[in-house]
This record gives C-alpha cells, structure tokens and sequence, in this order.
C-alpha cells in the first residue's frame, strides 16, 4: 500500500469562501501551522491570477518539512507554451512541486474555453512538459473530472493520458461541482484505477451534495492515495472535503498513517486556530473539532458516558486535541457539577457539601431561566463566589437606561451607571446606539480607572434568547455574551423578564471573571486581593490591583 | 422497489442540539410546515421524558397528512411491561405510529442498563408486543445497531428479530455514535437485508464522522426504505442526517421519488424556516439550501456559469426553492416579488412599475437587516402600504422607554408614546416587566379606545436575532413577533441597533396588519375607511371603526 499524502489547499480553494480574505500574513501563519500539524503539500495560491499570492511564495520558503505548492492552469488555447503568462506565473514561484489543472469535461472544453477537445488535449501535454522541462514535479488536477466522465468516460480518460505521457506523478480526479455521490465515485475511481494501474491518484471533493468527506473516504478505498482538502472544510459555494474530517476518519477508522499521534492530536487547535485567523466563528458541531462534538446533554447520555466511554462516543477525543464536555443543565446532578468544577477551576475547594449548596444555587437559577449550557463562564464565576474568601473585584448597584424617540430628531440611547469599587463610588454615564451598548459604555466608564487590563476585553458576541415564548413581550429573557481578551473566550448569562437587566447580568459576569482570575480570587485560598487605589484616575493609572 | 419513507426527528433528536430549545408552539409550528412539506412521519417527542412533549401530542392531532409520531425506549429491565411508566406515556400519547428504541450492541447491554443479554432480547419483544397489543404501529429503532453488529452480529440480529416476532414493522439501524464509515454502513446493511430479505429497513445516522449524509444515501443503495434525519441535520453533539441534504440526493441524483416537484421547491424555505425558529443562524454553507450553495465569486465561474449554467452548478438551484447568487438580477427578483404578492393577497394591485417599486424598497430594508422570510405580515403590508389608496389606521411618532434600577427598590421599566389616530393626539404611558413589554402597553392604550377589536390580538411569540454577532451589544438587532387573534396567526419583523426600536416596529406591524385587512385598506381598491371617532374613549366606546 501506497502511503497517503496530503494536500491541502485552504489557501488557495479554501480561499474563495464567501466571507473569506486572507492577508499575506494570514496565509505565512496557516502554512506555517500546517506545517506543523505533519502536512505534506500546502497549495499556497494561484500566482498567475493574484500578486499578493506571488508575494507569499517569495516568503514562504522556509518550512520545516512540507513542500509549498504553487497553482496554475493549463496554457491557454492556440499559443505557445512558452508565450503563457500563467505558466510563467507559476515557474516565477519557484516551487519544487507545482499544480496543474486542466479540463476533462467536453462541456467545459467546447461551450467555456470554446476550443475543440484535440486543442485541450494538446494544451495539457504542452503544459505539463513546459514545467517538467523547468524540473518541476507537477500534480495533475483533472478538473471536473467526474462530469467529465459520466459524460464521456473515453475523453475524460484521454486528458488523463495526456498528462501522464508528459510526466505528471500524480492524477487528481476532482469533483469540480460536488454533484456525485459516494457510489459513483467509487465507481469511477475503480474504473480509472484499472485503465492507470501503476499511477498514484488523487481525490479533490467538493461538498455541494453534503458527502464530500465521504467522496474522500470511498476514493481513497478504492485506490487513490493522494488527498486534497481545506482546514474546516472552507471554500466556495458549499466548501472543500474537510481535512479535520477526513484525516482522523482515515487514519483512526481506517487505519492509514496520515499523521503522527502528536500531530493527529493538534488537530482540533489546528481548526480552531484557522477559524480564528479567517475570522469565522468556528463551527461548534463540526465532527472531531467542534466544541460540541463530544458535548453531551441528556441525563442518560451523561449517566452511560460515566460507565462507559465509549457508550455514546465514537473515539477519544484526546485523539485530535478535543474533550468531553458534559453540558450542565435541567437535568444535572451533584455529580455532573462535581465534574465540572473539576474541569473548570480544579484549584476550588468542592467538598460535598459545598457542591450541594452550589446544586441548590444552580437549580433555583435554573427556575430563573438561567442555563450554564452556554455560559461556562458564569457558572465558573458562581463557584469562585461560592467560596468563603471571595471579593468581589467591584459592585454595581444602580442603573438606568432610557431610549427616546422624537420626531424629526431619531432615537437615543442613553444610561447611567452607579459603582462601588474598593471604597470609591463612580457614577457615570455613556450614551450607544442602543439601550445595552449605551449600558456596557456606561459600566466600562465606571470601571476601567480601576482595572486598565479590561481595556483589553472585548464582547465578541451578544445572543438573546426569549424564553417561554408564548408570554410574548412578558416572557423571561436570557441574554449570552461571550467575551475575549484577544487570548482566552469565555461566555456569560443573564435572565430576567426585563431584557436590559439580563444584559446588566451578563455584561457584569464578563467582566468580573477576568479580573476574579487574575487575583486568584475565590481560588480557595486566601489570595492577595489588592485593594484598589484610593485616587481613580482613568486609564494612565498603573496602580490598578492585579 | 418499495417507495422511500422519511421520518423526520427535528422536534425529537433534533431538539438534543446544544443551543435548541423548542416552545410548544415553535413544535407545533414545525410540525405544520413539515406537514406541507409532505414528510411521512413526524416524530413529536418522548412524552415518557418530557411533560411538554405529551402536551404536543395532545395538540397535534390535526395535520393534512403526515402521521405524528411518538417516541419511547424498551420497558426497564425485571418489570412487567404493563408496569412501565415509558410505555404508558407513549400509549397516552395516542398516535397511530410509533418509534420504540431498544439496545442492540452488548455493551450497552451490561454496561449501561446492567442486564442480561437475555433480559434485553425479552425487554424488545415485550415492548413491542404491548404497543402492538394496544394497536399500534410500531418502528422499531435498534439504538447503536452497528456498533452492536461490529462486537456481536449474532447478537445485534437476534434483537432484531425479537422486535420482529412481535410485529415490528420496520427495523431501523442507527449509528447512534455516528462512528461508522460508508463502506462500512453498506456492508452492514447488506448483511442485515439478506438475513430479512422481505422486511422494511430503516436508517438514522448521525454525523460525528462527517459522513451522516453519505451514511444514509449508501444504506438505501443496499437496500434501506426507510430514512430518519432532520431539518438542517440538528442534533446532538455534531447533529443528525440532514433531510434537507439527503432528500434532494435521493430524489434528483438517486432517482428516488420522495416529495412531489412543488414540495422539493419549498425544502429551502423549510430550511430557513425551521431556523429561524430554533433561533439559529440559518448555515450559509449548508449543501442545496444555504445562502452561498449556489453563489459564484471567482469571476472565471461567473463567466462559464453565465456560459452553460451547469458548468459550475451540479442542479438546478430552484429543484430546491435556492437560486444562483451573481449579479443581483432585477428580473428574477421582480418575478419573486409578484409570486409573493400573488400568494399574500391576490386582491392587490401588482403592476410592473409597482412591483420594481416594491422591490427597491424591499432591498433597501434587507440592506438594513430586515428579512422576511420569517415574517409575511410584515411584507404583506409593505405591499398593502405601497398601494396609492393606502391610509395608515395610526401613526405612531414618539417614544419613551425607561428602565431603572435602584437599591432596594428593584427594576421599574416604563414607556410613553405619542399617537396620532384619525384628527386624535394620544399621549399615554405604561409600565412593564420589560421595557418592551411596557411599551407595547403603552401603544395599546393609545390605540385600543378606536379600535377595540385588538384586544382579541394577543402577541404570542417573541424572538430576537442579533446579526452580526461579533459587533456585540452594537450589532444590529432583528425581532420577530407572531401575532393571532385567536384564528389567524401572523408575523411580523422590526430590525435596528437599538432593540427597543426594533421592537417598536415589528408591535407596530403587529397591531396594523389585521386592521388594513378587516378595512380592505391597501386592497388596491379605495375602501370605505371609518373615520374613528372624534371622541375618543376607553373600551366601552364602541363606535370604533372597522
């Protein structure tokens, strides 16, 4: 058996994502982290359609063991090889491996190039000989290449042919579309493995159908040995296969040898991290990486994962850098609260009959439309204010908010905070564009003299969910907030039947557990609380507790 | 070949997804659009577990033609199946169809329920045979089938056939761990089928391998008639088969028939639909139906799609109620309006040059976070309000919303409002247990006096959407009301940075939507519009316009 490769191509297909951009920075970071993570080939752009990819493969020569690989088309039709602006793109980058992607499908040869399918097969061979002669190793991508096979499976083949006979050492077979299903493709790629039995063949899937990891899977069982995907599946219309799905799937299901066991475990930060450098919230239910893919919810649920692991658990999480979260909720016992608060803060003090008190809190919160599902942040915050040396870093107790609307001059929003910090009072005021911003404006007011470091804290999400909907504008609201200082996240809940109070809940919540950290503060021990400075001054005063 | 069958578990499995929590109308809501859809089976709940399931069932009885099923697991082990409260429940429920699920892997067996091998097999035929005896259909779920199948398959064919003997009339594999791979599921299947060559089987996948989709496509090849997911693949951990993936692979790559053309059409709108009532961003990604599935940006894909549609589009968008995303084209936009108004209120006048009218003010609302996939009411009085005849029963101008905190008194939230009805000025004032709530009562006192009519209008559902997560608390804000008058239900939509502006509009809707109908205002034709009264009083004036 052949050992797989892997290519991936988040930079340069995983890029054409709506909402997707990246700098050349961005791009120097993933690949290095790619890098990193054991992966062979990182496709860096096409140089030939955009200078800031040209830039990255000036910059991007020094890694430790992949190979960057550069991207290009086939020549375009009736010109000389060596008079083809984007095969001289692509040599201009230097790479030692290149990508070549030509057509396969008649329709995309005679009705989008319009030239006749002897001119494509011409331009193939051409290509790939133009950059063998410049000794570069070329991937062929067969583009379309099972439309182009259900629609003429003898063409298809042909284009095949043509870049094999001119050196190319590997054949990526490339659902363009993302229209087959997994029957198919194995089908087809059986078939071509039968006409090319000694040639090393690739997979390139896109999931427009939903099943392009399968795709993945079944290509490779049916011989294909050279694998292309995106970090976290991203790419144009409905993305690309992937790879934080089809590395563990291959390597802990099937048992090819993709990455090392370390590696394999950096997959989930590896996800993570890419999510954060494309600024898109990372998908919570993605298999294997997401924050929910070993979350469990129902009592049952947790009762059996507790016997059994692998009850309700199709690997280790551990295996690709994830964990088990046991999602505290209605249906929570002692137990799971023990276990959270282990996993949270193992540092607290939860003796049992602390632990009790703290179910007791929890459950009366619960009635009150809390929930900690979502909200691990608060519920870390009510087991520190559970402990007997807990200070509260600051107390807010009077607010008011007011939004007025008049003809001929629109809407503001306006709030007033009242604070006690140390043995300062505050009262500030800050107006937003909306009642709850106008309120986080106000309370930062008040605060930030004291703790400068919360500059730094950003809300990063804001979520309102009604409960109870039926009560309609009366019902129980619970508001979600996750905030970052640029390193760590956390999230915090509020509720009441007043939308503004729940925010106030939250928005204190958020910024209280920073600082409660910093000072060790309801750690359990007695910590060194600095008391805050008698004169407030804002922001320049580094005398601020920590 | 036996026709294919759906199950849909939205309102079951589906609600297990970290983030979902569905009202009892939201249930009932889904379950009527599931209906129009024309999914065979609707699974309701687990009334054994859940008190508000069993309240579902009480209330859903009357759909066109999906049949509502209830949910429940085996009687426990050593009890006399008469004895068992579960089985009771599911009887209580009083569905014609329902879902029994048993243990079909060992582990689970002595592990979990820590019982005999034995006392399993007889749990099933029990269980089965107790519905069975009551007159009911019963599915049979074989919870973690292939895992069962992959330590023991004697073992997990024999719980099989226990479910059988009693009247099962069909066996559904599940994947409960999502843990199995294509190859794997099909051969499994195959197995299964030749050992019951003439019985119905079932599939439900679930998707923490990536793959639930492919899962259940290749299941059917090997012979599975019987298809469990659920809308927009909701579910636990990383969620369940997707319907809204696998009915269209089924129907147009697989050439099985499962809906009807027209239905297929509305799979997108479900989709939405189903998320904007779980209050989950709809994914742009999703395969056939997210917003992005058909969008092109590269300008090589634009310009070969304008060339031949299918050279980068693996269907027709509309087979699936989702469109091609390029240039924004004026006709087919045009063309939705006039369907859309036709389909709202056929009476109105829809000319072209008002239609184009229509349209630019509909963008311009979009541009500004309105949508109105979830909120008709408000879209059927943009087109009543663009109608030269139309005279606004009300008109509200000023507002006022306070809301105060002080120490040891509590939270107060009071509104004002200033309106205008007929030559009348209105000032009034309320308090609430929100802010939004103290202004809709402030709205109504204004109004009520001239039209006591909406005091039969109750608001009955209440929904917040912030887009734009990351901007935090000063994202644009989307609310969603639903509004009945006890026969009719209608919603509308209101979005601004300011949530209670937001509000403000979408109440505003609320109240004037059923009086331009009860008026025929806005009908295209002039109306007899009542003047309302010049003195205007409390409820008991009953001189009110209608």
């Amino acid at each position: 058996m052949r050992p797989l490769e892997i290519l991936d191509t988040t930079l340069r297909d995983g890029a054409q994502a709506e909402g997707i951009s990246f700098s050349l920075e961005d791009k120097l970071r993933i690949a290095r982290r790619l890098d990193g993570l054991g992966i062979r080939f990182i496709e860096g752009g096409w140089p030939g359609s955009n200078p800031k990819d040209a830039e990255f493969f000036a910059r991007a020569r020094r890694l430790r063991q992949a190979k960057i690989v550069a991207f290009g088309s086939t020549r375009r039709a009736n010109i000389d090889a060596d008079d083809d602006a984007n095969l001289a793109a692509i040599l201009d980058a230097g790479t030692e491996v290149v990508t070549l992607v030509g057509k396969a499908w008649e329709l995309h040869v005679e009705q989008v190039l319009g030239t006749t399918l002897a001119e494509n097969l011409r331009m193939i061979a051409d290509s790939v000989r133009h950059l063998r002669d410049a000794g570069r190793r070329v991937i062929y991508d067969a583009e379309h290449f099972f439309d182009g096979f259900n629609a003429n499976p003898g063409y298809a083949l042909e284009t095949l042919r043509a870049a094999l006979a001119e050196g190319a050492e590997c054949l990526v077979l490339c659902d363009t579309n993302g229209g087959n299903v997994p029957s198919r493709v194995a089908q087809v790629v059986s078939q071509v493995r039968a006409a090319f039995p000694e040639v090393p063949l690739g997979i390139h899937a896109h999931n427009d159908s939903g099943v392009a990891v399968a795709n993945t899977l079944v290509a490779v069982e049916a011989g294909a040995t050279h694998v292309q995907g995106t970090i976290n599946g991203y790419g144009e219309r409905c993305g690309n296969a992937d790879l934080c799905s089809v590395i563990p799937n291959l390597q802990i299901k099937m048992g090819q040898t993709v990455l090392s066991p370390a590696q394999l475990a950096q997959l989930g930060e590896t996800a993570r991290f890419v999510s954060e450098v494309a600024n898109l919230r990372p998908d919570a239910h993605a298999p294997f990486v997401g924050r929910s893919a070993f979350a469990h919810k129902g009592g049952i649920h947790v009762d059996a994962v507790m016997k059994a692991a692998e009850s309700y658990q199709h690997i280790d999480p551990a295996l690709v850098g994830n964990e088990r979260r046991v999602l505290v909720s209605e249906l929570s016992g002692k137990g799971n609260i023990l276990q959270k608060a282990a996993e949270l803060c193992p540092e607290l003090e939860t003796a049992t009959e602390r632990a009790r008190e703290i179910l007791r809190e929890v459950k009366e919160m619960e009635a009150r439309g809390y929930q900690f599902e979502g909200a691990e942040g608060s519920f870390e915050l009510l087991l520190r204010r559970a402990q007997p040396d807990y200070e509260p870093p600051f107390e807010l107790f009077d607010f008011l908010v007011l939004v007025e609307k008049r003809q001929g001059i629109g809407i503001v929003a306006e709030a007033t905070v009242k604070a006690r910090v140390g043995d300062q009072i505050m009262h500030t005021a800050a107006v937003g564009n909306g009642p709850v911003n106008a309120l986080d404006s106000a309370i930062r007011k008040a605060i930030l003299p004291f703790y400068p470091e919360l500059d730094r804290v950003q809300l990063v999400d804001y979520k309102v969910r009604i409960l109870d909907e039926q009560a309609a504008t009366a019902a129980q609201t619970r508001v979600l907030i996750e905030a970052s200082d640029g390193e760590r996240a956390w999230s915090t809940v509020g509720s009441s039947t007043n939308i503004i109070e729940a925010s106030f809940y939250a928005l204190v919540d958020s910024l209280e557990l920073p600082l409660a950290r910093a000072n060790g503060n309801g750690n359990g021990v007695r910590a060194a609380v600095t008391s805050p400075p008698l004169q407030a001054r804002p922001r320049q005063t580094s005398a601020a507790s920590d």
